[in-house]
C-alpha cells in the first residue's frame, strides 16, 4: 500500500447512519464502499457510496452484527477503515479486534479501551480518577449489620435508593427518603433480592428525583490531545430511548459544564482514548453524575454539529487516519441552539412499530432545518431494524428561534404509506414543560400516562 | 379585521421560492395560501401550504404574470399579505398598485419607490447622491465635437467604451483604449446607432475588462431603520444567468465592503425603501460600481442566510407587517462562507431545456449543506416556466470547506429522467480559476468556448 493510494472507507451499518457516513468519507476524498443486508438491497442511499457488497440476510445477526461476514466484505473491497456507525458491532470490542487482526483500522477507538470503558465499575473508577463526579453511594455491596449501613446512607445523602447487586430491570429496589426507614428497607430489599436473583447483597447509590440527561461530546486523536465539543440534553426518552435531543442543555451554568468538559477531555488522554465519544451524565440540582460513556459516534451528533460547524463524522476518520486534532479546545465556538427529533416509523399511540413502503414523502428545510435520513418516497422500511427513519435537525440563534424552526419543520413534514411518530413531534416541541427547558428523563412517560410531566 | 385574527400570507409565485416562502410565513405562524397555476395543479410542494388556490392556465401571462386573476385569488382566499417571490410581478409598480387598492399589503417596497428604483437613470442619481459610486463617465449624451469628447474620455480615463443612447443587444458599442482613437471610433459608433436605432446619439462610460458581479443585500423596516447584511458575488454567470453565487465575495477589503453596505443602506433610508433589497455592483481594481438595483428578494440570498444565521424571508415579511427591524447593524454577524449551486434542468452541453419528469431524486445533505427546492420523486418540470429545480448550498468555517462541502453535495445529487447542468457544476467547483476565487462575469463564457478563463 503507497501512502498516495486513494484509502478506501467500509461503512459497516445502514440507514441514515451509513449515508451520513458515506457523504463524511466521500467528502474527505476517500472511495467509500457500504456493506448491505438483503433486506437493503434496494435502498437508495447506496448509490451514495462509490461501491456496495452484500453482507447477508436481512436478519441482523446474519449481517450487520456478522463480523466474519463484514471482514470478508472488507478485505474484498480493499477497505483500509471500517467505520462502525452506532449500533449493530460499534461498541464491541471483538469487532474491533477482528478489524485489527485483519490488516484494517477501526474508526473508533481500540478493542482495549473499548472494553475498559465498556465495563461500569472500571469506567466509573477512571473518571473518578480524573475528577469526574459519578452517582455517590456505597463502595460496593453494604454492611449486613443496620448499624454500619447508616454512616454510608448519611454521608451518601437522603433520599437513597437501595439496588440489588445481583439485579435488574427495575426489580429489588427500593428508595429510602429517611434514615429511620433505612434498617427495614434494606431487609425486605435483601428478601427481594435473594428471591428474585439468588444473591441477597445490596448496594446503596443516591436517589435522584428528577434528574436530566445531560452529555459531552469529546473528540481525541491519537497523539494525546483531546477536546470537548460541547453538551447535548437528551432528557426527552420514553423507555430509555431518546426523542428529542439539544445543545447546548439549556439552564446549566456554562461555567460548570466547561470544568466537566475538560475533566472528560482530560480523561480521554490518560485512558488513551481516540475518536469521538460520548460521556452521559445525569444532570440534577447543580451537579452531574457520570453514569456511562460511549465509545462510538451517536445518533444525536448533529446538534453538536449546528452549533459547532464542525462535522463530527469527518473528524472521528480523520483521526483513525492518524491526524492531529486541527484545532484547540480555545477554537471550538458554540453558536446559537440546535434541536433534533427523531422521527420514526411507529405508531404514535401504541409505539409499535411501523414498516411499510413509504408512498410519499415531503422533507421540511430552509434555513437553519437539516434533515438526515435514507428515506426516499418509494422506499421501504423493513420490520428488521431499528424504526427511525429520519432526522429533523433545527438551528437557531437561540433556543426560541430553534423551537420555532423545528416546530415549523415537524409540521411541515409528511410520510404517507406508514406511521410515523410526527404527531407526538408536533405535540412535544410545543408542550410548555419541553418549552420552558430543562425537563427530566421521566417527563414524557408522565405525560403520556396522562400526568403533567416534571410540573405536576 | 381584529388585531388578533391570524394574518393571511398568499403566495404569487411558484416552485422553490413558492416553498420558500411558505415555510417563512407557516414559521412565523401566518396562515399561508398558494396560488397556482393548472401545469403546477400536482405539484407537491402545495401541500406545505395551509390553502391552495388554480389562477390561471399553465402560461405565466395567464396566470402568475396575471395580476386581475392573482388578486382575485388572494381577496377569495381572505389574504392580508401578498408575497411574489422574484420573477413574474416580483418589480412591477402596477402590481403593487394592484395589491394596495385591493387593500392588500405587497411583500416588497411601495409601487413609487420600485419604480424610481427600476429606472437606471433615476436610481444612479439616487446612489450618487448617497455617496454610492457608478460607472463614471459622460453626463448624458456626447458632443458631437472630438475636441468637446476628448476631456469627458480624459476625466472618465481609458479605457472607455461608447455606446448607443437608443441601443442595446450589444449593437452599437466600441471599446476605445486610446485616445487618438476616440475621434474615429465615435465617428463609426454614431454611424453605427444611427443606422440601427435611428438615433445618432452616443454616451461613454468607463470599461471595465474584467469585472466582477458583487451585491449588497439589505433589509430595511418602515421605521426609517435599514441595515446591510452582507456581499455576494455571483460573477459565475452565463448570458447573465447566475450559475453559481457566494458569501463573502472572496479577496474584497472587508472595509471597503462594509463602507460600500453602509452608504447602501443608508439610501434605502434616503429613498423610503421598505423590505428586503440588493443593490448590484460591477467590482474591479479595488473599486465598487453601482449598477441596479433589485427591488425584490433573490434567487441567491440562502448564501447569506447561511452565513448570518437570519431568515431573510421571513425578515421580509415582518417588515411588510410594520415590524421594525429586530437588530442593529453591529448584530449582524457573517461567520464561514457559503457557496450556492442552481441546478438547472437543462442540457449540460447545449443549454435548451429538459422538462420532463423526474423518475428519481437523491438530494445531498449533511453537515453545513443545504438544498431548496420544490422538487420530488415523480415530480414535473414544465417547459412553462424557468428551468431551476434546486439550489445546493454548502456552508464551511471557511472559503476552502465551503467548496469541499459544495463539491461533495453536486457530486451525490442525482436526478433521473431530465437532463440537468449537475456535470457542469461538478466540473466548475473544481476550476482551478473559479477555486482560486474572484473570477470576473466572463470567466464562465470564456472556459465554454474552451478558453481558460480569465486567465487567458
Amino acid at each position: 500500500m503507497t501512502e498516495t493510494r486513494q484509502k478506501t472507507l467500509f461503512v459497516a451499518n445502514r440507514g441514515e447512519i451509513a449515508l451520513r457516513i458515506i457523504r463524511a468519507g466521500r467528502r474527505l476524498g476517500l472511495r467509500v464502499a457500504c456493506g448491505f443486508s438483503e433486506a437493503d438491497r434496494d435502498a437508495s442511499y447506496l448509490a451514495a457510496a462509490d461501491d456496495a457488497i452484500c453482507i447477508g440476510p436481512a436478519a441482523a445477526s446474519k449481517s450487520y452484527l456478522n463480523i466474519a461476514a463484514i471482514i470478508s466484505a472488507a478485505r474484498l473491497l480493499k477497505a483500509d477503515l471500517i467505520h462502525p456507525g452506532y449500533g449493530f458491532l460499534s461498541e464491541k470490542p471483538e469487532f474491533a479486534e477482528a478489524v485489527e487482526s485483519a490488516g484494517m483500522t477501526l474508526v473508533g477507538p481500540s478493542a482495549d479501551v473499548m472494553r475498559r470503558m465498556g465495563d461500569k465499575v472500571e469506567a466509573k473508577a477512571a473518571m473518578l480518577a480524573a475528577g469526574v463526579p459519578c452517582v455517590p453511594g456505597s463502595k460496593g455491596a453494604l454492611p449486613a449489620d443496620p448499624a454500619g449501613m447508616r454512616p454510608i446512607a448519611e454521608e451518601t445523602g437522603f433520599p437513597v435508593i437501595l439496588k440489588a447487586a445481583g439485579g435488574g430491570g427495575g426489580r429489588g429496589m427500593r428508595v429510602v427518603r429517611r434514615a429511620e426507614e433505612l434498617a427495614e428497607a434494606a431487609m425486605l430489599t435483601r428478601q427481594e433480592a435473594e428471591r428474585f436473583f439468588g444473591n441477597a447483597e445490596i448496594y446503596l447509590e443516591k436517589f435522584l428525583e428528577r434528574p436530566r440527561h445531560v452529555e459531552i461530546q469529546i473528540m481525541a486523536d491519537a497523539h494525546g490531545h483531546a477536546v470537548w465539543l460541547g453538551d447535548r440534553d437528551c432528557s426527552m426518552q420514553r423507555r430509555h430511548q431518546k426523542l428529542i435531543e439539544e445543545a447546548p442543555a439549556p439552564g446549566i451554568d456554562r461555567a460548570l459544564v466547561a470544568e466537566i468538559g475538560a475533566r472528560c477531555a482530560r480523561s480521554c488522554v490518560d485512558i488513551g482514548y481516540v475518536g469521538a465519544g460520548t460521556f452521559e451524565f445525569l444532570y440534577e440540582d447543580g451537579q452531574f453524575y457520570f453514569i456511562e460513556m460511549n465509545t462510538r459516534i451517536q445518533v444525536e451528533h448533529p446538534v453538536t454539529e449546528m452549533v459547532t460547524g464542525l462535522d463530527i463524522v469527518a473528524l472521528q476518520i480523520e483521526m483513525a487516519c492518524g491526524k492531529p486534532l486541527p484545532f484547540v479546545q480555545d477554537d471550538i465556538v458554540s453558536a446559537g441552539h440546535a434541536i433534533e427529533c427523531r422521527i420514526n416509523a411507529e405508531d404514535p399511540e401504541t409505539f409499535a412499530p411501523s414498516p411499510g413502503r413509504v408512498t410519499a414523502l415531503h422533507l421540511p428545510g430552509g434555513p437553519g432545518v437539516r434533515v438526515d435520513t435514507h428515506m426516499n418516497s418509494g422506499g421501504a422500511v423493513s420490520a428488521h431494524y431499528d424504526s427511525m427513519i429520519a432526522k429533523v435537525i433545527a438551528h437557531g440563534a437561540d433556543r426560541t428561534e430553534a423551537l420555532a424552526r423545528a416546530r415549523a419543520a415537524v409540521a411541515e413534514m409528511r410520510v404517507e404509506g406508514i406511521s410515523t411518530n410526527l404527531s407526538l413531534h408536533r405535540d412535544l416541541i410545543a408542550e410548555p414543560g419541553f418549552a420552558a427547558g430543562g425537563v427530566s428523563i421521566h417527563h414524557l412517560e408522565r405525560l403520556l400516562k396522562g400526568k403533567a410531566g416534571d410540573h405536576a
